[in-house]
């Protein structure tokens, strides 16, 4: 297996199930990548990364590129032997950090000049160096160079932001060139209009990309936004390829985006919020920090026998998280993106037997018991990625 | 197995083998516990650390009884189950961190008074109380309450603390009573002085303890003071009990301490060091944080095809340390323990077979080897206690 391919395998409604083959592996879709920012999942060994189900992660061109350096990581064989995670690597490009987290960033049409949060120095990030950094990163699926705007924003800024971003995949196209075994996809801006985001889906479809991502979403809209924009879009994407919603999200999100069609999800949000006491599970969402928890004798999820749940009792993970101990985090992350993965393939099973509908209304009961500590709001916080 | 015993099985010189045996387990001497302070060994998972051969953990009664609470963990069923820690366990009497960490401590014949350094609560600690929390927590194996002084000090007040810990053991002996199953050792005190070291070992030893310790060493005195120190007191000891070096400490003065008769070890040198990016190797120690391993491709440990140091290149885990990843401080702190454990299970081995002198000049040669980043300064760097 030397080419990227993408086969779709069955369908319910806009949803799907696939699978990615390239050389590194297979992708079973719908997946969750989890996000190694700096070449690391935070607080997990790969191989429980891999173990709980992930077939590929996310990393973030940005902050690898100011540390340790892509040249650097190309030298030292790539990034998949630098941070021993032999299977599929997915790469941004660097540009929603820039937007994010430099200081005294610049766009042009050239691309983006800005200062390196972490010491000052001054970087140039083009659609073909953003290409020429992935490419010694040696990540599998590289995404274009674009601008993600803020929502709200006007139409105008939108608009400009969607043209620009257009151009700019064309330049990674030419840049990326014919790679077998990988590939570059595309991502639909456009910004909160419907519009817009047709028109720069019809954009990139032209130009026969590998996948295609929906970006600039998962920025603080409501999720009915975000929603609204997947359904404009979905029509005018080809079925023959993968479909990636950048940086969403919570459960219900990916619940939501998958019924609509979405086969790629990543998203901070269950690596973040185990760092912070934050535990998602089959019994909807727990704050170990709270007081509540200091005296639970029971595991966090009482009806599971799987090692990153089992053994621990909520008063211990309190503890854990009140004392900030480094194995709080480590095994509620674990916990955290354990459930994800399980969520993925119960969605990709129930896909398989055509009753996804009835399989999100059983996931969602399981979240409406389990809201022991007060937690009634809706699932969809909005965390911004990494 | 309902007793608590002891059995030496091999002598080599003052050096021996043994095995400790009590319900929870057995623990084979030489031994080294790591250290989980606050019922976690840091950056740890408890079934890794069983793994890599460590038969007992130590934990801190001065930080459990202040976070979560001795009385909150009995409820729990015992920190046994709280930390996921079915084996043996061997707790402090949380005497000596009162003196490095708490504030406005005042000590006087029934005990000591002192303002946790988490919320300046005030709390006391008698011989009794230590017992009974100690008891709450369910430790196999409990520390009497001692006072200790910080060494270089007069011999007056070296005096005084001693005369006052053997009048402390005595009241933990008599609270401790009898446990089937369970030990309550004795600390040998007397600062630098080997007639306050002598008499101090003669007093506890008419006591008839289980096990003898040997405290308020490794608190900034030169190694030669320490050994100075044990080969005083070492005669005095009963043969057929174990003895336990409190707190020590570095690769060399493990084995110095071993060659000179002593069976157990705690330091929290091997996990401190590991989150702040020493490694402890067969090949000396490395300071992952230093530039000089920014390219380098090697593993830390070239020879070695075990988990924690396969796989990982120096470089990676230099990236992992000046970017502060959780990820650094859990290899490089599996590394170091598994390192620890290695040397332990080759003194073992040593003894054995009577080869302890060669077995401890092997060493020696493999930490000459590896000095490879300037580290030419013997390993004797004391670090205090958890």
């Amino acid at each position: 297996m030397s080419e990227f391919t993408f086969t779709v395998t069955k369908t319910d409604g806009a949803a799907r199930t696939g699978v990615v083959q390239m050389p590194r592996g297979v992708i079973r879709t719908p997946a969750f990548m989890p996000v190694g920012t700096a070449g690391t999942v935070k607080a997990m060994y790969p191989d429980q990364v891999k173990a709980l189900g992930a077939d590929v992660v996310l990393s973030n061109t940005y902050h690898l590129m100011l540390r340790p350096g892509a040249d650097r990581i190309a030298r030292l064989g790539g990034l998949h032997a630098f941070m021993n995670w032999p299977y599929p690597i997915l790469t941004d490009s660097g540009g929603f950090q820039v937007m994010s987290l430099a200081q005294l960033r610049k766009v042009d049409e050239t691309g983006v000049t800005f200062q390196s949060h972490i010491d000052g120095s001054t970087h140039v990030l083009t659609p073909e160096r953003s290409m020429e950094i992935q490419g010694q990163l040696g990540s599998d699926i590289q995404m274009q160079l674009d601008e993600c705007v803020r929502l709200p924003c006007s139409e105008e800024e939108a608009e400009r932001a969607m043209r620009l971003s257009l151009r700019w995949a064309e330049r990674c196209r030419i840049a990326f060139g014919e790679q077998p075994g990988k590939a570059m996809f595309g991502i639909v801006q456009g910004g909160a209009v419907e519009r817009l985001r047709v028109e720069s889906a019809q954009g990139l479809v032209a130009m026969d990309l590998k996948g295609y991502a929906v970006g600039g979403l998962a920025v603080g809209e409501p999720q009915e936004v975000m929603l609204a924009m997947i359904e404009a879009v979905e029509p005018h994407l080809p079925k023959e390829k993968p479909r990636y919603l950048m940086g969403v999200g919570t459960p219900d999100d990916i619940v939501e985006a998958v019924r609509r069609g979405i086969d790629m999800f990543d998203c901070v949000l269950p690596t973040r919020a185990g760092r912070h006491g934050t535990a998602y599970t089959r019994f909807g969402r727990l704050n170990l920090r709270n007081a509540v928890h200091a005296d639970d004798p029971e595991p966090l999820d009482p009806e599971s026998k799987a090692p990153p749940t089992n053994g621990y009792s909520r008063a211990y993970l309190h503890h854990l998280v009140r004392s900030n101990e480094i194995l709080g985090m480590m095994l509620l992350t674990w916990s955290n993106l354990a459930y994800y993965q399980d969520l993925m393939a119960g969605l990709r099973k129930a896909i398989q037997e055509e009753r996804l509908s009835d399989y999100i209304g059983e996931v969602r009961e399981g979240w409406a018991k389990g809201e022991r500590d007060g937690l009634a709001e809706p699932l969809a916080d909005p965390v911004p990625e990494a």
